[in-house]
């Protein structure tokens, strides 16, 4: 009676396979062939090409609003076909599958309960596992039998040697320097940093300014309408990050700049 | 047994949001954790960013093809963090929840046995409800517990002076012309009016033509085969609004003309 | 017991009607007011408009993973409103409905166990028909009563006449020398072909190239790692087709080519 009550096992894609082909379909006909009773809510497939930071950026802040259970597929995957491992992550009570190149550890460095295995268990992929589409082969299948019911230590043993990208968080490079990055550049040309507040609390107090592109920002501002119309400023949005952000305008290319480029944290001298 | 065999609530979105983000995903995470057996139905997130009209043109012409009890949520929304209130409309025995701008007018104005409430009882809402993504932090919330149950008058009392935006209907601006406008651009370059044959029975029996861009248009049709290749005409289209088309082309980009800009109809002297 | 515990039908939807507007919800909201507990999949609609060959293979390339029992609807349909027909294929224990004008043409030729009908039988259809909109007024209703439990033989009469298009299989045009064409270009540029190297066993012991665009191509590859960045070389692809690809780039705007442009195998002299 309690499994006839128990809601389906839902499973999300992120991806950066674009949606004009028929490799997220495969996905999830892979998936219900599996584990029919499984619902797929797709993330985004838009991930820039390649981009493996914005996709761990994606996929943690999509992630931060779905139910406990839920099981996120990731395929952003420029070493697909080499020896790159797969990867099975446990944070916070969800589970998360994709390859170990960075794109799951902005969820497994931020999460709690984090439990990180290595995919090894070839019985829960496709045969033969192409050298071209493991999100196919490999990660579609092992979520699927997972919200088959299968348990998590079926699908590998734990690790502790994933990959970490230096691009997630901004590191010292002066006394008063921090270099960051941009993790994306969203609809609206908004540039969202990986500055969080939380993680500077000298922000309050000093002061302090971005330096993007070509420009020194140092707005800071609660509302939009705190800026003139295309005027650039910075705020919290609310992914939690700092964002860079121009009133009703586009303030990645009224900057010129694009994911992954850099941005300067500058404290004041003091 | 009765709620046992119940088909599960149907959830649609319609959103300027884009396919790039996370923002449709959380929305629907939101709606995952207050109301697992929902289903979810994207309308379109393409809708062109703050175009309160199209995507007040492309929800109703959606809904009107969904079942009895289906729960529509909108979110294009220019005023957000404004002091602009949330609506919950009833309308044909269906639900839609969004902004008070314009963007529900359509379907409350066309509907029959409309109900508006405005919504108040932040209960049903996230919390701390941003400035910034009503669509995450209120209407996705109110649309999963609708959908989970909560009675629509739990939301908020019925009000009478929501936003009815001018250019949905045309208007008159002498004793020949009315002035209209261009609800839409469609995929294939197709130029939907607000113009409804039904409103205007004049049309069968006088001359008139169509004052668009810079062109005059009287070439009426009942199919694409009654145009030479390229060339425009004008025809009731499936929406049940004038279009302006061009058979195997794109009319809006022959006429130069975008959703929002003015369309003249013009009545010959009698 | 056994009803209960059957799945819910599975639907896939194929089209060229782009995501911005309201005509695949529209489907959506046709196939949940007949057939509720039916799931619907999307697997594209980015066809190129009208291109009846690509989404022949689209199609095709993404059945084959899903599961015995789905029906899937495509739709990319240049001669709607005219006297071409509409089909009902069963093959390898799925089922099929679009026009008949090559669209399901590669699943019926490819599959086993294949039987086509025509769609005859009104009364699954809505009414009136429109001239414009057979995706909303016959095909998804037809899917819709297919899941629902009508059975395929109530929708129409088997026939053996319908589509074939030339363009789907390569044609001899001289003694060494065969004439086939690009049935996609992927999002990533990759040329897919309609080549099979199971069609053509010859290709393992005789010299051949490919002559596409301005290039004659006759650089064989099993991994991307075997070209420079840049390089462009032949692979077969995860379709079973011949691909032509570029390490890291797009070989389609390398070559100026587009989905629908000939590709010429040329055997070596003996």
């Amino acid at each position: 009676m309690k499994a006839a009550l128990k809601m389906p096992p839902l499973i999300t894609l992120t991806t950066d396979f674009g949606s004009r082909d028929h490799f997220v379909a495969v996905m999830k006909g892979v998936i219900a062939g599996i584990a029919p009773a499984a619902r797929v809510v797709d993330v985004t497939h838009e991930i820039t090409p390649f981009e493996v930071v914005e996709g761990a950026y994606t996929l943690a802040q999509a992630a931060a609003f779905f139910p406990a259970g839920t099981i996120h597929v990731a395929v952003v995957d420029p070493g697909v076909g080499s020896a790159r491992r797969g990867l099975l992550v446990e944070a916070d009570g969800q589970f998360y599958v994709g390859p170990d190149n960075g794109l799951l550890s902005l969820v497994a460095l931020q999460g709690k309960k984090v439990k990180v295995r290595q995919l090894e268990a070839a019985r829960y992929w496709l045969k033969p596992v192409s050298a071209t589409f493991h999100g196919r082969d490999v990660f579609a299948p092992v979520a699927a039998h997972l919200a088959a019911g299968v348990a998590a230590a079926k699908f590998g043993k734990l690790v502790g040697d994933w990959q970490k990208p230096g691009s997630l968080a901004p590191h010292r490079t002066g006394s008063r320097i921090w270099m960051g990055t941009i993790l994306k550049v969203d609809r609206f040309g908004n540039i969202i940093t990986n500055f969080r507040p939380a993680d500077f609390p000298e922000m309050q107090t000093r002061h302090w300014h971005f330096a993007v592109g070509m420009e020194q920002l140092d707005k800071r501002i609660e509302h939009y309408s705190q800026l003139a119309t295309g005027e650039v400023g910075i705020i919290v949005g609310s992914s939690g990050y700092l964002e860079v952000i121009a009133n009703q305008s586009d303030a990645a290319r009224k900057l010129g700049v694009v994911a992954g480029a850099p941005v300067e944290l500058v404290f004041a001298r003091t």
